[in-house]
């Protein structure tokens, strides 16, 4: 995920409103499905080329989602907005891959832009996707770069009739969409939960530098996560509160449970952004802990010889009348004593928990 | 208490408003109890069928309180949410026992979801369950997946009819219902309190890591009592400010009582949040000036032996004119110089408060 | 002054408006004083009986101010609640001495309680007393538990006449009470602030762990300070706000002004909230500032002696040719050549500004 | 400059709106100047008497700035006070020198007071005194303790008449007299940000315990001066919104301007918060460093000596068969070996950059 | 970039209103250019004086861009001032090239100042330069003191005809140009995240104290951007919200698309504030990692040397009787003991990873 969103460079300079794709073409071709259905029954449809596009906008008592793949065309993105009659700053918003989550609602259209998040497993980033959805009359079209499987649960409800997504208008449709991605929040919430886990773990029992990389960059994904989390939540909430004019009654309480699964997600957000503080001090705590304790035995053993050594520097001594070293076994009973001191020392060092 | 209230994965990619239990089921069946009670009298049945239940809906001049304990019988909760014409999210919401608390006010009845939260004693966990409150009328409806004693206190005042609790109506039963929840807040608390004087204790007079452990085991309990009581006030506030349809004038002033308890179940917690990073610096501070300690008692021995052994080695060398060596009681000298100088260094690390 | 005014445990279960004393008896029978006052004169009487009470409040003309001294007669204080038509739950507030300031407005009176601090000096505690005050027409009714000089300064004020209290109605009177308590916590403020002054010239001076302590204690002294100050402000807010029926229009400026003394009560906490996280860092930066000298001392003494000590070792070796040893001064020479060295050693430590 | 601003002991227990001096008298006597002035003239005149003044106030078609200096005489001062009909608490505000800044508007006049900050210079500390300033239609009055020249300025532009202070009213001398007071803020913030800088050169280089006291005293300067900035901000956002009755609209847009320069003033300090913050890392950095750099200095001197003292000890055992002390340059090749094992020590420290 | 944008010191005292150039001056006279276009054409004038200008202001139907360049020469700008009949105030904003970014509108005009940011590179510092600009009618007058760059896409698209730019009026030229600023910004926030992960990488791998250094100033940088930034989002706020009068329908959905982008400038400077401190502590940690594992070896060498030294020390002593030193290999024997037990330590320090 990337942190920055920043404006490309290239971007700069341009005038506003200027149809330039900022992403990676990841598609050769641009690809078109359109998902027709009413209560009764559900179509879907490749299209080839605009005017067959156009044909089937026609069908009015039906339900129609154009999902189109691919934004690296920026020629035919210009012709389907001036076919949905879009404003220039919004097919410009579409192509600018970097964008804030936003909605902006237009006399006769709404358009809403989120991020879509994924994460493969513990090992892997957090990967973020651009999603543009454009709501106009029983028509939903929907802008994404890569193909994927993010919507699909939506589209077998939709051919299985499963749910009641089928007796419902295009609004609940893009109510749907929306759900989709505030879902996947919680499964990339659910990895970074077992992330800072395995980080804790590793803190807490082999702090070494590549934890604390670990732990610097888990502490980015989340910062960019949230810098993608809280638009989202302006986004739902504005949806839930001006939108009036685009969603019927019926779909205004899923709406507002939706905006109640946000706030869980930012409020989740938030707890992992304290936990992750916390496994920085755990680590830090950790390692020190481990250092002193490594100083503290080297330390004891010197401390334990240095005596000692003094004492053979006594009975090392050239004085001429020096009466122990007379004795018959006053090396042994050096020796000895030394080897009681030791122990004594050692004792102390022990009752005192100091090892 | 779990912490991080999200979704269960297998949740993701339902149809929104499908009920789905995603809790841990603790009972066999099912069990519905309803106490219906006026100011006369109180009268408790144990509910076998949905129909016998219905039968004692028709009284109208009475409170009906239907405990419902058992959520895993996703089919039996969907036609009791028929039965009181419940909409599918509010199915949903009872079932998904990860929810945020909230109320809802729906247009003839009045929803809210709450945290209990129960902790047995200083070495147990912090527990929480959630639970369900409809009120529809002249009934109130709870829903609990345990069957425990949170609200055995107003059982036995309906049933003993002390206090006033059988003159009021349904929104009185559902203003002590949730006073008892707040009341289980304070005495989780107070438990907390304990247990952080316990861990400051330890932290201050015997830091080691397992006190660390307990200090986080503390922060993250701390954290998602947060999580579940700041929108307990949202929801307390929201039944004060919006539930006008649903509550008398009578039982206004209760709500505004609750509220200042929640206010101060929030700000007690607010400082135990303080006091909890307050112990985790106490317990560096405690490590650090114990290990401050070793160093230094172990440095002094160290250093008042190596000037000693220097002499020592002095009065080793082989210098084969050292007048010293000579002196009948030079050895006696040098061992009392030494004995001496020790004294005098001691005696200075001690008035200096090294020692 | 305790930290969490936690509700008692006794006291989780009651049923709500439940008259229960949660404080500690510190009276044997409740004292009642009634000072009864107009511009002309004051009079005050000591009250046996409620119907001797009763018979006072007759008198329209006049301010009455009565004053109750010991909550723990639960009995007295529910007639009391009942002679003045007091709501349930305002007796109850009075009764439980762990509520959080509050100011309640109902129809026909006023009800405010209030944190009363004291401290007697800089090593004596913070004490909090719960005040509850009622205004209700011309009769002003306090309940404090302990018998205290507080407001003996209003007191001489009315039956001295000095002052304007006596040309003033209830209104100004209550104002006068609230006016005293802020004026205590301004007190209480200066002894915190010699606290401090104390705890860090001992923090500087000489940092041991009983400092550490006190820094603690001060700093809850001072959290449970801004849990009654932060309320006290929503409090004359609120009287400033929404009283408007229990003020007259002269008394208004004069609560602005207390409004603004509470303003400069609670600045002057955070900083010295402010000012007890910098005496903690003072101390943490003495303290390892002062073992660093330590060990920087005890490890020159080292340095200077071990490289001597070699020296010695060199001349105590055994070989057979080693032709300083037989020189005739080699011993003076190596003696001088030490003190030297050890001179030039010290010298470099000094000018490196390391001793 | 004073940190805390408490109200002095001696001032608990006085009735409210009791007319007490709380500052320290600075003048022998209170002085009274009055300028007098339109487009036209501007007289000076020095009063003597307070009928002396009234005299002058009889001029409508003039704006009269009456400059009281000196607060000490009580009695005069609520002479002043009844002439002009001003409310007890103004008279109580102006004599009790430790107010936070604010504005209250009268019924025909408007209150404010203010702190005016004078740093001398880099080594002297930041001193405040209280300015009150009353306006009443084409009167300004202004009270301080000490002759100043903080208003100089003011003055010499309407007795020169450059500018166009002479042309318009008294609100537009109120203002200029508060622009001239946030100006001293800058003037302040340039010492303070003078301070700042060479304690961070002290800091990096010569950091002892002196720094930090130095560190801390900038930090309780910045504290203080934050006290008395942000309610002026209050104050001229007061003036802007609620003076209208007091302020024409020509001088309206140079509120606005004052009120842009006390949001920089603000910003500025915060800054300046942020960096005393720095510095104090930095000290503290500083510090750790250089006693780091102490200390490994003299542990690889140590890390040199002993091993070499190991060998000067091998050779000094006193073992029957040694063959090394037999040969003829034992002595030289051990002492040689030694030298060149101490070079390749330090060598490899060098490398290391150990050293 | 200069962090503290005060007041210079010889501006106190003046009159408000006063009109004095606080900058430096960079160029030898005031250039100004006119630029003149409508949708058909667009035509570039150098103006030599004030007659020359307000020949070419006549022109109603056409969009007039004067770009001032050089505000050193009071006199005259106060003649531009009088020309367009501007407040006083104005003209001293323009001439105060310290100012807090603002917009202010006025009766007939709008007046806004922005910051202009540049940086060149990663070892650049960032520029700030003031620019002025005003909208009156078909006019838009903008003021720099330095010749720049920073239009040039602007005055490209004009004379090219590209975009809309040309279609549209002085609004969206105004729009324009202040959508050019907060482009700069993004470049300039290029710059400061590429600055921040050279010194991230230098933090990691080479802390010494000039990366130290670097990080507090990268740090002073994003304060002082900041400074810069958050009255920005202020201008163009109240840019879309108050200025309806000043910008045509057409015009403002970009200035909301332009507020959308200062948000994302601010929440990128937060991330690169969180990022600075996080740089910081992995500095901190880098060094103290580094120094503990200097003395960690350090003082494991001596750890292993002391013991030997110790029993080098034993057969030093000069005993009469020690029977090892009398046996034929008691040399070898303890030489080759020696050299096994260093072998032993090694071997436990090496297992237990403290090498």
């Amino acid at each position: 995920m990337r942190l920055l969103g920043k404006k490309k460079s290239f971007k700069i300079g341009q005038a506003p409103g200027s149809a330039v794709f900022t992403g990676t073409k990841k598609l050769e071709s641009v690809k078109i499905n359109l998902i027709s259905y009413n209560a009764e029954e559900a179509e879907e449809f490749e299209i080839g080329s605009l005017e067959d596009l156009s044909e089937h906008l026609s069908q009015k008592n039906r339900v129609l989602w154009v999902d189109i793949i691919g934004l690296h065309d920026e020629q035919l993105l210009e012709e389907i907005g001036a076919m949905f009659e879009l404003h220039r700053l919004t097919i410009e918003d579409i192509l600018n891959v970097e964008q804030r989550p936003k909605m902006e609602i237009f006399d006769d259209y709404l358009f809403t832009e989120l991020q879509m998040v994924q994460c493969e497993g513990v090992d892997s980033q957090i990967e973020a996707e651009q999603i543009s959805l454009i709501l106009k009359g029983n028509v939903l079209i929907s802008f994404q770069e890569k193909p994927g499987d993010v919507f699909s649960f939506v589209r077998t409800r939709i051919s299985t009739g499963k749910g009641s997504i089928r007796k419902r208008g295009a609004d609940y449709l893009l109510y749907s969409l929306m759900d989709s991605i505030v879902d996947h929040y919680f499964l990339v919430l659910e990895t970074v939960s077992e992330k800072i886990e395995v980080i804790e773990a590793l803190a807490m029992n082999e702090p070494d530098t590549s934890v604390l990389q670990k732990i610097y960059l888990e502490r980015r994904q989340i910062l960019a996560l949230r810098r993608s989390v809280y638009p989202l939540r302006e986004v739902i909430s504005s949806f839930e509160k001006n939108a009036d004019q685009f969603i019927t009654r019926e779909t205004k309480p899923f709406i507002r449970d939706l905006y109640d699964n946000t706030i869980q997600v930012i409020e989740t957000m938030e707890v992992f952004r304290d936990m992750s503080s916390g496994v920085l001090d755990l680590y830090m705590n950790s390692l020190s802990n481990r250092m002193n304790n490594v100083m503290k035995v080297l330390t004891i053993i010197s401390t334990i010889f240095i005596p000692l050594t003094f004492v053979a520097g006594i009975y090392g001594m050239n004085f001429d009348f020096m009466p122990e070293l007379r004795w018959r076994y006053g090396y042994f009973y050096v020796l000895a004593g030394m080897f009681v001191s030791a122990l004594i020392m050692l004792g102390y060092f022990i009752k005192k928990k100091w090892i």
